[in-house]
């Protein structure tokens, strides 16, 4: 796994997929620039993200600003809660994440600890399966009791404290205005529903969506690109009326079967299993429609990039995982040598941000449902006279259960009262009940008010981590195969088309004028056909040629080895046809848009064998 | 002008083009959301830049992070020189730019003072026009004379003192590692040079390009969308040996002409004059090719987006205005209501970035060129001991004036020694001349060593502010036409199908179940053809659905008026042709991939007149 993981690494980085960002300044952990097929290979995904989600579904995609004042911040939970645990090394000052350490300090003592006992391995295991839900304090009596020191220096350790992991800055000049950078987009659309509800004409339900940058300001960063300071997102808010989370087109992704990892399966220790995802909906395992046609949507969306479907899988948060006013939270996990990674948390997070700001900034963030009739509307009136003489100081208590009635029990009442005349009625606030006679109160349904229900709406969030995707695909794409001579190992991206960074190279066979102008006369119908492409006119031989895009993932090359015709090779099964000049970028076109795969167009033209051309 | 502005600026803010940042909090001055019709100008516009510069030239682009270590804009000279001059009110502490107080007092006197001597007046306008090179000494001394004090309290003014622009913050947990947001993108790719250098095949010329956020802490931001605090750039960074600036392409934009504004005609009073290109660079205006290619490479991207040709003029830098190691520098500015405002900067910066980081990092970033053969090269060779002999003390100074010498003075001093035995030699730094003999020096002619040139590459930088060339476009695209019944004016922007936001809508003509089911039909084939539409299924009439659109700017209506054929309307001729539900989806997309006009297709469809259509 570890040689795996560092062929992949050693290629990408090699090949300027990503670069660690400042390296000539010997760079800033956790910070990485994409170079560029990394960048094309990101903006292929995120064209492929806007054509997925927000063309085919009408989303209203905003962008807004990283910086951001605190008191979105305070509002969103952030400048309160949003922290990791941190460990000083007390004569250095260097920091780390305690439960870093401590999981670090459990996973050693198992792995390479052969006089552990039984009892002691369980306990560590317990350990690393808990760890997230331990307090500071917790924490920090485990380090002491662990004996656990600063990694590089052995020196002690001071106990855990919370560390913000916002960036902060100061908006404007006079130092008045603390500010920080994003930690993610969704508060840009939540601060906006008022404007983007309005825009799809005060209509439910409706998406929002951002592609952005967001920062953390990461203790420690680890794991590579898994485990940044700044990173792209790209969000979607889909706010639904709680009272109705149905999913027009459900249908169509109702069919669907992949792994899921419900709730109960991880509790009970099972595994991940394939379920049909119309069945997990009905079933009551996926809490909505709307929610299930999501994990469906970002299903078809990971795997159309070229995500392997077997190291795919949905897990439901635990109970305690998940934020208390969430309704349910399903996690897109991708496995890699790194273990399985969140790469898209889709979470049905209620009404909680829109009330927040709601709260913090005095704007009702709400919706409203106009009934075509008027409704039936419980009225309740007190007799305030009445109830004055019969319960004097008590009246105001007894005048204010009276009106906190449900309907079923005001109905009740009504009718004992019509045949009774009087009725027992227990008053919480006095610990007793009195006695309400005929005269004390009306209680009447009345088909007037209320042409409209006003509501908070909920928020259906999917959250993609561009960067972690695009890092998994690199390592699901990733293959070895010898080469012709036997005697070295090649790289390749099996990359799609729609991801592949260039979608074509073209190489004069031999350098002479003639093929050149040939290669330079195809260049010109690629770009006028959109395609990206590399020419390389070195006399490097053709299979090393070959070779060194394979490892880009470029998936076809023309090998211009005739004035009138050229050969057009495909990445991973090296099969070879002969295509004119004229047509050749109309073919590469058909292939990399997806409108033919390369078996279609293959046997529409003579194959082209030739030993001398690979190697 | 205020008032078109404000027509212009109403529609945008209603029909949520822009949003002000944060509007729930009451906003943050300086920062702008994009909503969703803003959001998709801004995509479409940076994809056509890709396409237009990236893809088009072959540009490695890359994607490097905001969160910048401070070594680095060290080495830029951000962190001692990115600077405005603050005042502060000396009793709230509220802090407004110095030159900005200046100005508006020297425009306020100018336009409202009725009284103000012929004299005073050339003063004010004298004050304006050199105003951007005042030192704070110069300002703080125009602020008292003029006894200008704080807007908003009529406080007395401190001196005004430098503050610098970039959000700063504090990367990891430590404290110690200061950090700031960028306040451009060109750095990341100057810190790469060498990665992109070896990617490119170790080859010049080339180019990286870089699109991504930029930060500037304002001091009192103003303009609207033009002066914000956070802005998407596209720059590029083409690199070219200093010694050989020609473009291969520059004949491609040679026989553009345009508005341009060289330094000449500036400084003698004269106005922007249209120029043919290619003369401006043969006839030494324009400093080299590469810089006029991409000058008519900008002039083209920006007329392809709309921006009127005759509001867009190409500004020479004056002398003092560039930087001292800048070899030329163009601004293409474009006229708004606000005037003309710099939006693209396209500067030859020679080799002084990559000079600072090599400095700063000890890493050099260079680039050789490899001599096919080996080159002739001069050899002196001083004989010390006879040097020492003839001339002592002095011997120092007359090696290293002979090794100084160039080639032309040493092959002559060769003919002469050998023709005469001896020479008459001036030694600068003696203030004399000397007499060299035959013995004292040999000098030859070899051909060896130096099969490589290494040297400084320059750099030539377009720099592109997305933000502003939006809000440009805006203004150019916008326009008023009265309603059929003559009563209101009615707002539209003449976007290109490339530039709007939406392509396409779809109007079932009345509310019923046939229209929709086609409406839909129609929908399902523009998704699939990658047309992004809006489907208005409102009861409204097909007048104010227009209207509505025009205001979007969207291209192309369609209206389902029957359940085989519909009307398809072009928004600024209001034509209408009718289509079979089957070709509409086609059609629309010839015309919005720009693969047809208008004016071809319509004479290929039957035209649709029907008065009750519009209104």
């Amino acid at each position: 796994m570890e040689a795996f993981r560092q062929a992949v690494v050693n290629t990408l980085e090699r090949r300027l997929f990503y670069i660690p960002s400042f390296k000539i300044y010997r760079g800033v952990a956790g910070l990485y620039d994409y170079g560029p097929p990394g960048c094309a290979v990101k903006s292929n995904v995120l064209a492929f993200w806007r054509q997925h989600f927000v063309l085919e579904e009408n989303m209203l995609e905003v962008d807004c600003p990283c910086v951001t004042p605190e008191v979105v911040l305070k509002a969103s939970g952030h400048v309160d809660k949003f922290t990791d645990l941190m460990v000083k090394d007390e004569k250095t000052g260097t920091c780390y994440r305690a439960d870093h350490l401590l999981k670090d300090f459990c996973k050693e003592k198992l792995e390479k600890d052969p006089k552990i006992t039984e009892e002691k391995a369980a306990e560590f295991k317990h350990v690393i399966a808990v760890l997230d839900e331990f307090s500071a304090e917790e924490l920090g009596s485990k380090i002491k009791e662990y004996g656990i020191t600063a990694p590089d220096t052995k020196n002690p350790l001071s106990a855990p404290y919370p560390f913000n992991l916002m960036f902060q800055t100061s908006i404007g000049p006079s130092g008045v205005s603390p500010g920080y950078m994003r930690p993610e987009t969704a508060q840009g659309i939540f601060v906006n529903f008022k404007d983007l509800y309005y825009y799809n004409g005060n209509k439910l339900p409706f998406a929002a969506a951002q592609i952005g940058q967001a920062f953390r300001n990461e203790i420690s960063p680890r794991q590579g690109l898994l485990r940044v300071r700044e990173f792209t997102l790209a969000e979607i808010e889909h706010f639904v009326d709680p009272e109705d989370k149905s999913h027009p087109k459900f249908s169509e992704v109702a069919n669907l079967e992949f792994l899921m990892f419900p709730r109960q399966d991880q509790v009970s220790g099972q595994s991940a299993r394939i379920i049909h995802l119309g069945e997990a909906v009905s079933g009551g395992i996926v809490n909505n429609e709307t929610l299930g046609y999501f994990i469906g949507r970002v299903y078809l969306f990971l795997t159309y990039l070229g995500i392997d479907k077997e190291r795919l899988r949905f897990r439901q948060h635990l109970a305690n995982e998940m934020a208390h006013y969430a309704a349910d939270c399903w996690d897109a996990e991708i496995e890699c040598s790194y273990g399985w990674i969140e790469c898209v948390g889709i979470a049905d997070r209620s009404a909680y941000d829109l009330r927040a700001h709601t709260d913090k900034s005095g704007v009702p963030l709400v919706a409203a449902e106009k009934f075509a009739e008027p409704i039936e509307k419980l009225v309740i009136t007190p007799v305030k006279k009445e109830l004055g003489l019969a319960f004097k100081g008590n009246q105001k208590m007894v005048v204010e259960a009276l009106e906190a009635m449900e309907e079923k029990e005001a109905m009740e009442m009504k009718a004992t009262l019509e045949s009774k005349g009087e009725v027992e009625f227990q008053v919480c606030t006095l610990g007793k009940d009195v006695t309400i006679k005929k005269n004390m109160v009306t209680i009447s349904k009345e088909k007037k008010k209320e042409h409209q229900r006003v509501f908070t709406p909920s928020v259906i969030e999917p959250s993609f981590g561009i960067g972690r995707i695009i890092y998994c695909l690199y390592e699901h794409s990733f293959y070895t195969r010898p080469s012709k001579g036997g005697d070295e190992q090649l790289n390749v991206f099996r990359f799609p088309p729609l991801v592949a960074p260039i979608k074509c190279t073209v190489f004069p066979l031999v350098q002479n004028q003639q093929y050149e102008e040939v290669a330079k006369r195809i260049a010109k119908s690629l770009t006028a056909a959109g395609i990206s492409y590399k020419i390389d006119i070195t006399g490097t031989s053709i299979g090393k040629r070959y070779a060194r895009t394979d490892e880009l993932g470029v998936p076809l090359a023309i090998t211009v080895d005739s004035t009138t015709s050229v050969t057009l090779r495909e990445r991973d099964s090296k099969q070879q046809i002969r295509v004119s000049v004229e047509e050749v970028a109309s073919v590469v076109k058909e292939v990399t848009d997806g409108l033919n795969t390369w078996n279609d167009v293959l046997w529409k033209y003579p194959t082209h064998s030739s030993a001398a051309s690979e190697d």
